[in-house]
């Protein structure tokens, strides 16, 4: 489908008017928290915007894959894919020693406007990309106590949504198929 | 943030169910599209729903990353990461020899009464889980001529939409960064 547009930005102007807007939106967002998380969230740092190697914005044009195939049914297949496209590019990044993050702290209109993104397109990741100082052993947000790992065995189900569980004999599996 | 569970379908009665939910589907849809496409869409296989050794739903729950960070300015967020862990497994499973493919003919409100799925919950991915009969050198529905496959050149811009062409050189970023 390939509905996806990225561009790089390096321009530091460009750059610090995106960082203004993330600072307004983290005050914005703060309000919503009590202490302490508001204060830590208030800590949290912006200066990757300018200070990483390249910001890279990844967008969403639906207009370009109205043709394709699987778009009747979810019309937001488009959006996914521009996702699997952000997570196949991280992956990447981070096998050659580059770090990404994704700045989710903006609204999305307000970054149309100074990137001049055209109104039908969807900006749906904002990164920062570089070399970072150090690779964290678990995501600061579990250190910090914001949210505990859930763990996989608490997320599967079996056939339907009220079978959960334990893994199942994959065994069950293969002889159902071949009973077919 | 952790929004995902992952429902495995072995089941042949609960894939049959979503087969017929697909075929359905795959009339409706074909309405839409002129011959020779109209017959090429009708070809395409659904039997993997069946024959593929399981069928896996990956679904989203809004309801439990309300207080994570970043969702006050993107709601999104959530359904973005649980796209971003369909391509992890994807890959996963693309380096073991094992083939995946995402079903996106199907109502997915329908899919959610089959499977048992919670109202507030999104079902994001219906996959087919298997060892393929073969590898394709470029997309099917490339070879069909659904659609061409687009440069990566012409999908690049640089500090701004209107911008775009050739990889800049990559030094100016380093030295607007030691300016700074």
């Amino acid at each position: 489908m390939q509905p996806w547009d990225f561009m790089l930005i390096g321009d530091l102007d460009v750059r610090n008017q995106v960082k203004e807007l993330c600072e307004r939106e983290q005050q914005a967002a703060a309000c919503y928290y009590d202490e302490p998380r508001r204060s830590h969230y208030l800590s949290l740092n912006l200066e990757g915007i300018v200070e990483s190697s390249v910001n890279l914005c990844i967008t969403c044009d639906p207009t370009r894959a109205e043709e394709v195939l699987g778009r009747n049914s979810i019309r937001e297949t488009d959006v996914y894919s521009t996702c699997r496209a952000v997570q196949n590019m991280w992956l990447a990044s981070r096998a050659e020693g580059i770090g990404v993050g994704w700045v989710s702290v903006l609204k999305m209109s307000q970054l149309r406007k100074i990137l001049g993104i055209p109104h039908h397109v969807i900006p749906v990741a904002y990164l920062c990309i570089g070399y970072p100082v150090e690779y964290l052993g678990e995501p600061l947000l579990q250190t910090a106590g914001w949210r505990d790992h859930l763990p996989l065995s608490e997320l599967l189900h079996y056939d339907g949504w009220e079978s959960t569980g334990a893994l199942p004999d994959w065994s069950d599996f293969q002889r159902a198929i071949e009973a077919d």
